[in-house]
């Protein structure tokens, strides 16, 4: 491992970003070795840190020549170790590329290099009335990059969609050092395959992508945010499937359990109810009067479904401070034991009820902690487990017990991942949702455009699948 | 040619869907041999009617041995040639596969096959208080399997988007025979590569849909239509970037200059006013409260541009013939001549009004006549042409004029086609908007999952290129 990078190809690579953005000691290394998922630590050769486009090309037709993998990676806050270096090679940093270009009013859209912080590119659009919607939990530290590779999510995800939504036309550096544009500030363009969306969400392993063109929306003009109590996990789900079978899209309809609830309001300390079996976390925005009238329907739905309480916060710091502690519950969760693993299984709305039924009974019969809160508007759950990887045996039976969470989701319609990514995590699984043959023509694409596997190798495809029989729908 | 299909392999084609649904007759093949677009007639080797993904799976397999094209055919009303069999092989028709088998109104999705009628499905789902938003002017005979295919645009895409943003989940045949399902009822799914938005306007070029999970919305309460007049194209143009710039979105912005009005006119005679140089028809549904405030924010703003005329529409009935004038343009333009030539160049918005001077400066070098119309508020633009294909001198001419409107739609950061694809009739211009590396990529794509091209062979990718200096941006 320590030659895949010869001291020639390290001078040629030198050459190219300069000796302070070219790092191969054990310190600069170690710091890139790991990303946000527990138990994926793998050292990389060397870290590196283009300027522009054409430094990354050249990088890559250099890697591509000597075999060397590269792993593009923007904060690392990725939970599917997506960024974890584990086949070695080069950490691809994006802090010099971090410029907003071009805030376009005329045309509404955003155009960014692929290191700016998501939370200040909301900031930067906001300024000017502008709005974009997509917001990861971990949008105060997350790059766009790297919410464009992982096609992120976030808690405006059930009225407004995901990144995917959002990215109109991208510049992408292909593994042959090739410089392609796909897209623009087109509303509508067919000119040929749609590899816009077909590189949002290929977690780095069909190109690195150096700039985008993102679609802005105008501000909504209000926002309402409330909370429903429940004494019954079941009737917070059930209420959920009410309000869309009843035709209102919120922005935000999250779920949190009793469990999650207290550890959060332990961190938080903003006196959430924490006596209460669960919780939703509802918000809508939009024009006033629309706002008005679907927060009294919505709230009429969940007393219908036995909500015991429905409160609307009176204030815009109330209502920040419990979309904060909604956001902080990995954080929070993070406290507990050593080692948090967080899942990301999703199902149909409709069946969000089921699912988090399966989930409780699932954790009684591993005899494992299970926390569940997530975005249950989307059917996209985050069942949490804090453990400890030194617990051989607990550990065991946790891996067990997502199993067949997995399994679960994907008997109810659902799929082994609404928002995490593959990674290296998932890549097991990835044949209970598509089977061999959608696996085949996957890595038939991931052949095709990247011939010497250098792209961020080992995530997406595993080397081995766990085996289970596949369920037919 | 004729011997492409031996006897051998008609029995077998026939052993599998029966002789009714094979015709290799001079007639049959005679009614698949063109579509909507002027000027690629070929004919086919034989036509299939397939009853189910089983029947088209094992279609495949047999064609895929013997390297036997196949054109998948809805109803043939796209504009770009990209049902023509131009290679010979065989035309597959969907009329048994045209079930709308399900709509869920708890996740609010619509799963149908692909021969479905457009506005089929629209009517169903409207029954049940839900709404389907791509409407393609040709909805009334176009399939669902067409638009997917085409990724097709319509009247509503400025609010609303296109087929792509609806497709939630396929069920695709691939050249090797593999029946694949990409996505499900899921608002969130990250599990591996796009597959679902990659068949979506590939053209039948990559696989066969044989079924499709579609995403509703809830009905929008009300609708308003208006219809600005102007005596000047460009301040109608300038209207449709004002309008977003003040960051209302209306679901419908469509542009008619005055030919197209008087050829509109004298189709439908609904007194459409024919002595102004350009209208806006304008729409805007939603809550009552917010279409109104929008109306009259939207009518202000035409007035502020110097529009002479702006009047809303007092009954459903005006309003409906006016949404009919309007997707009876191409209808009402084709009795001018024997031919018609519809194009579809497409800008960033905010270049509508460049756009539209640049194209009426052509016609007047190439002296040649170009009515223009189309979905302003998404920059797409269809100058069209009647002309006469027997007239060699015009259409040497008219070719040559389209040339550059392709061109100077490239030149202001817009695409050589927004919604009627790249078929036949585009490919030589893809490179414009590609260039050599992103047409590698796709082509790359293409042989990954085609490597014996008999799906759909001669479109996207042309056999030769115009030769045009690329426009660099």
């Amino acid at each position: 491992m320590d030659d895949m990078i010869t001291e020639q190809v390290k001078q040629q690579l030198i050459d190219i970003v300069g000796a302070k953005n070219y790092d191969d000691s054990k310190a600069g290394r170690l710091v890139y070795s790991y990303d946000a998922t527990p138990n994926f630590q793998s050292l990389p050769d060397a870290v590196i840190a283009p300027r522009n486009t054409k430094e990354v090309s050249e990088i890559v037709k250099i890697c591509n020549k000597e075999r060397i993998p590269i792993v593009p990676r923007g904060s690392g806050t990725n939970l599917c170790a997506g960024t974890c270096p584990t086949e070695g090679g080069i950490v691809m940093l994006f802090k010099h590329m971090n410029r907003i270009i071009e805030i376009d009013e005329e045309n509404l859209t955003v155009t960014v290099q692929p290191g700016v912080i998501t939370l200040d590119l909301i900031h930067a659009v906001e300024a000017k009335g502008l709005f974009y919607p997509p917001d990861p939990s971990s949008m105060k530290i997350s790059t766009i990059g790297g919410n464009i590779n992982e096609n992120s999510g976030g808690l405006r995800g059930l009225k407004y969609g995901v990144t995917r939504d959002y990215v109109m036309g991208l510049e992408v550096v292909l593994a042959n050092g090739d410089v392609i544009r796909t897209g623009g500030k087109l509303a509508k363009d067919v000119a040929g395959y749609d590899l816009t969306r077909l590189f949002v969400g290929s977690e780095g392993t069909l190109g690195i992508i150096t700039e985008a063109t993102l679609k802005l929306i105008p501000m909504p003009e209000t926002k309402q945010t409330m909370l429903a109590l429940y004494e019954d996990l079941e009737a917070a789900a059930r209420s959920v499937s009410a309000i869309i079978a009843n035709k209102i899209i919120p922005t935000t309809l999250e779920f949190l359990d009793q469990p999650t609830l207290q550890v959060v309001e332990s961190f938080v300390n903003i006196g959430l109810p924490t006596d209460v079996k669960a919780v939703l976390l509802i918000e809508q925005d939009g024009p006033k009067e629309v706002v008005e009238r679907d927060m009294k329907a919505m709230a009429r739905i969940c007393r219908e479904q036995h909500a015991i309480s429905v409160q609307v916060a009176q204030t815009e710091e109330e209502a920040n401070n419990l979309r904060t502690a909604r956001r902080s519950a990995l954080s929070a969760l993070a406290r507990l034991k050593p080692t948090t693993i967080l899942e990301d299984a999703t199902v149909p709305r409709s069946q969000i009820a089921n699912m988090v039924k399966a989930i409780n009974d699932i954790a009684k019969t591993y005899n494992v902690n299970i926390c569940t809160f997530g975005h249950a508007g989307d059917g996209n759950l985050h069942p949490t487990c804090p453990t400890d990887v030194r617990d051989k045996d607990e550990l065991h039976r946790v891996e067990q017990a997502f199993e067949d969470i997995f399994a679960k989701a994907i008997e109810l319609g659902g799929t082994i991942t609404g928002e995490h990514g593959v990674g290296v995590m998932k890549a097991p699984y990835l044949e209970w949702k598509l089977g061999k043959e959608g696996i085949a023509a996957m890595k038939a694409i991931k052949q095709a455009l990247d011939p010497n596997n250098i792209m961020n190798p080992g995530k997406v495809f595993a080397k081995s699948t766990r085996k289970r029989v596949v369920i037919t729908r």
